[in-house]
């Protein structure tokens, strides 16, 4: 069993084309014996967001505090704190926070997904 | 995409032998066409607890507000909020309230362990 506040560790810098202001901590993955899919969160500074973009996985979000919107398509949507969000395969997507406080949620990612983007090897993309 | 506040939609509650003064919301699962896992809400009452039991299956989980404990195997170990919590299959572990608020979580399970369990089909157990 891992028990950890999700502030515990420092968050990194996420390094993508397309990204603004954005953090990332592995609360839960595969390194931990975690078998199927891997618990992130991420942190987007006021004016920040994620890439616009789709890719063949699913998301599930939870929006732990702040406000902004999420992209669907091509259409804004509203997001704020207690927000459960799902992005199906294939959808495009990108969160954008639109408040002046930080944008924090998990984003949750089959094992296969967070170990190409993230996990594993160690790197910046 | 679906976007829902986590409390947007009734709780259920949980009728399973061991469990006391708990609730569940379906926030994310494979009707929605979520491929892989499934995210649920908790919430469990001040003095109430879920099963102490354990399964082949994960639980990743979210403490969202409250406090508590959680029991790994014969040792309770405090949960507060901003935890997130891994249980790897197989280990005993039971959720506490011990607080005086509501104990809210997410716990997300593969599909097939939600659905098993509680989403299809329809049933109280």
């Amino acid at each position: 069993m891992k028990i950890q506040n999700f502030e515990a560790n420092s968050a990194t810098p996420v390094e993508m084309e397309g990204v603004t202001g954005c953090q990332v901590r592995q609360l839960i993955n595969d390194s931990d014996g975690a078998p199927n899919f891997a618990m992130r969160q991420f942190e987007v500074a006021p004016g920040g967001h994620t890439p616009e973009h789709s890719h063949p996985y699913e998301h599930e979000v939870f929006i732990i505090s702040g406000s902004g919107e999420v992209l669907e398509g091509e259409t804004p949507r509203p997001i704020q704190t207690g927000d459960a969000v799902f992005v199906a395969p294939g959808e495009v997507h990108q969160f954008r926070n639109t408040g002046d406080q930080p944008l924090k949620f998990l984003c949750l990612v089959p094992n296969a997904a967070n170990n190409a983007q993230f996990a594993k090897p160690e790197c910046d993309q």
